[in-house]
């Protein structure tokens, strides 16, 4: 097993802090957001340090998910959630702030009085927006 | 294929309706969302049509998330991109408007100008956050 002595999320994992625990198999973990957006918001994670999904091995990502969805799904019937989102951050620059892989599963309620600063913006033209999409396009790795 | 004759995804995968494409494969396609949070901002779809997570098939789902990961990685090394947000919505309460099972990969920027409306908020007891731990632990189906 990965892991990497700073951070937070490892010692969560070796139970060296404290967290509440919502479902553990021997991969991931899932546990309770203690600054929730909405109550009940769980974080799953990795049981091996990874920091960012763009380096973590396919197969751990695929364990990753299924237990992301048995929480969503969970959420639902357990928490009678109207919905849910699931949201995930890598760098700093896209908000995260423990640098190791973790999904947020939150529920939400038709009336939970959250709102997230969701801005559609918009291309100056078709050319741009296909320019961005043959740049993504040409660095896929097949 | 499971298609939904009305669903607007369905219809881009049909090409009823156009899109600008990222990349395709028998199970998976990311388009371009035409009204990016930040410029670059692909969605990354089943072709098969399925509502939400919670209702999603284990193997589409983990096909899905391999393609996550490939538009993560390329919005970094093609865009050059400083991180990347991986968001997705289930149901109206969560603000899903398609209800087609999406991925929203978002490229992030250190100076981007945006920011999630992120509020942590908080539980009253360390009871009240083990009481949603315990109603989501025991919905979970093994």
């Amino acid at each position: 097993m990965v892991r990497s002595p700073d951070c937070v999320f490892c010692r969560i994992v070796g139970g060296e802090i404290p967290a509440v625990r919502v479902y553990e198999d021997a991969d991931t973990l899932a546990f309770m957001d203690i600054g929730p957006v909405v109550k009940g918001h769980t974080l799953v994670i990795p049981k091996e340090h990874h920091d960012a999904i763009t380096a973590t091995p396919l197969e751990v990502l695929q364990k990753l998910i299924v237990v992301v969805q048995k929480i969503a799904q969970a959420q639902v019937k357990g928490l009678g959630a109207d919905g849910v989102n699931v949201t995930q951050a890598n760098g700093k620059a896209a908000g995260q702030v423990v640098p190791h892989l973790h999904f947020h599963v939150i529920p939400r309620f038709l009336r939970d009085g959250h709102h997230w600063n969701w801005t559609p913006g918009k291309y100056e033209s078709a050319e741009e927006m296909q320019n961005f999409a043959d740049r993504i396009a040409r660095a896929i790795c097949q």
